[in-house]
């Protein structure tokens, strides 16, 4: 019988962010590279709950929208990736292919699957009565990263949803593209508890082959920002590429407008880095696969009725949450908070002898340590009262970050501090790429992560070149 | 305006049923081949939401049992492939392999997860203590099949499950093989009203690396069985190839058992050919992704007041079943029937002029074409009986037909007879490869579907040989 865990995390948050990170992924069992073959992981039950989670959550989102789910090949041929010159050189280096089993084209594996499906659409869509076309699928994907992999945030295959919708017209398209980042806003927000920004890129960032792409980024605590979903309006590029066309209500022939979206499991890295501290992860209680964990403190006296009420309240709590009653004889209580904690279940009820007599447990809370002393028959209310305050807690102290850790600059020099102190810098900027490559190149890495929808156009130059600033753009490091 | 759908099926499914088997998954719009890249098969919205139910009736019998869910790569390094030589040789004609991007080890594209899985069991098991492991994975899989391929029967990439269990003892590994057989059974006949039959698979059709193979086996129109699903004892097989071991309860080292099995896409095949019919598709309801279809015959003087009832009737239905109001002006009502009827939706409920003068509507059923007035404020109770008698009508005509068509022969010319008639021939048999190899061989492509779990051994000789019969053995030509 082991007194501590193990398991616990070795290194402070705040000390060694990319190692402690590592540690809680492992340790707490979401996910762990596969050593065999470079660049993959493996998403282990408690991570891939989560990603469940998210899926379940974002589904009955686009069934209210009228998304349906479908699912297209792993493989394309190559002609495919030459039809759109933009995302085949976007996408060219990253891309597995297959050895040549018989007579035909090369085969690649999907890195995304706008060129797989708009093939089909070209035969699907007829007329404007087939649209808006909208389908969503839930896959793998692999691009062949050479970067340093990290779980959840580069490895060569990860898990997404993609979704590609056709319209009629410019204007539904676009405020479709929109509504899709709205979806993903509420995803990182009230799912994750992580507060974004939302916003469009500059030229240098936007997707191969879109005319824009939008964004919503969230502030990870080292000061990188981390995109947690992108839509694209990808004009009528693709349409043209894959000669997609419809019949129209003037009886005419029309090239359709298109976008793409997406979000992937790197979600789940920045639900680490954001709520997790120096015991291990912290859950925002919607994607928590264990919502309360119910641990009771064993004395041989009072052993049986201590299991039994704690059983009893494991059937009550479980009507409206997930429970998890650790009643495994061979580890301690204290081995068991420091598991549990390790894990980011967002609450932990403690019910031992004295407990009993009082007819109360103890309500632990994980993101504060807080501790409170819940009359059983009070418990089901508390709890959910609980879960409810967490997810606040997390998202208004992460939200205080990002505030705290947003600046504008005006002039170059402020700016390159700015960056230096890790901060998301709100800068004037000319929009260009050559620019954009500088900025990145004097600064270790800066780029800009997003325009805001509503940015006027600044009266200034651009932070740092002499030309006139277009727009105002948040720049920083990112993963 | 069309007054018939152009989309019809255009063969009697007894005629032809390939031919028949493939417009009706068409034109349901369930899926469709995929020509550039050949054997590919796109799942369309209506399919893939087929699949969506599955998985959902099955996630959560899995959940009961305590199995999770996780993700496991895609690519497999070709040394795995070589440590359980049965398994390698079994699949090595159907791997596609990825073209080297880097030094290191040839990967291949998964065409199961075994391998990959129980190199990542060899480290997480340590203790009896972390059995039993009980995982599984939701993926698409890749077999280079060389044969004519067949929409969702045979493709090149499917989607599957494969659970992956271990456990401390051969008795309890057995009994959970049994156990995830059942399962496969409940989602063959509960959920997708198809009867099967339950057995064990001969040495020749036994899984590559398997110790037996399990299976439940359903009889298609056309005479032909199809596996619905297999569940493998793997034995010690693979625990022994990839160095799994656990120190037991004595402290002693130990070497555990495993398990894996899997049902595939091919079931929404096998329930296409099962209840589909000369106008197409008829779902059973359980798994259709519409249920109720409601149609309004619109005139100009009652269209207001019909629509209005219409949808009153969908929000009432809509509490308890999926419902779809067909309210498209550009499709006559007749137009509408034939669509619906094509895409299998086991109750239409049509409303005119004259039933809204009754305060009525008509109910219609997929299975027998029946009609019956119902009063609106009857219609929520009766449409539900009458969804549970379509699932029963259904089952219970596929049980007759697998009945009727279910012969037994103690004789080589009986059998012969019987596999020509396209029987599921019951006959003693002797149980060896070499045997069944020459009665595949001599019947035009009859083999074993299964042995009963209860077989007793025949006082006969092999159907085929003259040595001694083993046991009692269903063979039939299969998909």
């Amino acid at each position: 019988m082991e007194e501590k865990s193990d398991m616990g995390i070795t290194v402070k948050k705040e000390k060694d962010m990319p190692e402690w990170y590592t540690q809680v992924v492992e340790k707490a069992g979401l996910a762990e590279f596969y050593a065999p073959v470079k660049g993959f992981m493996v998403i282990k039950p408690y991570g891939y709950a989560v990603w469940e989670k998210i899926q379940n959550y974002f589904n009955q989102r686009l069934k209210k929208i009228g998304v349906k789910n479908a699912y297209f090949p792993l493989l394309i041929p190559e002609k495919f990736f030459k039809k759109e010159a933009e995302h085949a050189k976007g996408f060219a280096p990253e891309l597995a292919w297959i050895e040549q089993k018989e007579e035909g084209e090369r085969l690649a594996i999907r890195p995304t699957s706008e060129t797989i499906m708009y093939d089909s659409y070209s035969r699907w869509i007829r007329s404007y009565r087939d649209l808006p076309l909208r389908i969503n699928q839930w896959c793998n994907v692999l691009r062949w990263e050479v970067k340093q992999t990290k779980l959840f945030l580069r490895s060569r295959e990860f898990l997404w949803q993609e979704g590609h919708c056709v319209y009629e017209t410019e204007e539904e398209c676009v405020k479709e593209t929109l509504l899709y980042l709205d979806e993903y806003k509420k995803v990182a927000e009230d799912l994750l508890a992580i507060p974004v920004m939302k916003g469009v890129k500059t030229e240098k960032e936007r997707f191969a082959g879109a005319k824009n792409t939008y964004t919503v980024e969230a502030l990870m605590p080292d000061g990188k920002a981390l995109q947690m979903g992108t839509s694209h309006n990808l004009g009528q590029n693709f349409a043209k590429s894959f000669n997609i066309s419809f019949l129209g209500r003037d009886e005419k022939k029309h090239i359709p407008w298109q976008n793409s979206w997406g979000i992937t499991t790197r979600l789940i890295g920045a639900m680490v880095m954001v709520h997790g501290d120096d015991k291990g992860l912290v859950l925002p209680p919607k994607v928590a696969p264990v919502q309360i964990v119910i641990i009771p403190i064993l004395f041989e006296k009072t052993k049986q009725q201590i299991l039994k009420k704690c059983k009893e309240l494991k059937t009550a709590l479980s009507q409206k949450h997930e429970v998890e009653l650790d009643d495994r004889e061979d580890y301690t209580p204290g081995w068991k908070f420091n598991e549990w904690e390790l894990k980011g279940v967002p609450i932990r009820i403690e019910l031992g002898p004295r407990d009993l007599e009082k007819d109360q447990a103890m309500l632990v809370r994980r993101d504060t340590g807080e501790k409170t002393a819940v009359k059983l028959s009070d418990m089901q209310k508390q709890a959910q009262k609980l879960l409810e305050e967490i997810e606040m807690n997390l998202f208004s102290t992460a939200q205080k970050f990002l505030k705290q850790n947003t600046v504008e600059a005006d002039n170059w020099k402020g700016f390159q501090k700015a960056v230096k102190e890790k901060k998301l810098v709100k800068a004037p900027f000319c929009g260009e790429v050559e620019c954009e490559d500088w900025i990145k190149d004097k600064t270790g890495g800066a780029t800009s992560r997003l325009i805001l929808l509503d940015s006027e156009k600044p009266k200034a130059k651009c932070i740092h070149c002499d030309k006139e600033a277009e727009v105002f753009a948040y720049f920083s490091k990112s993963y």
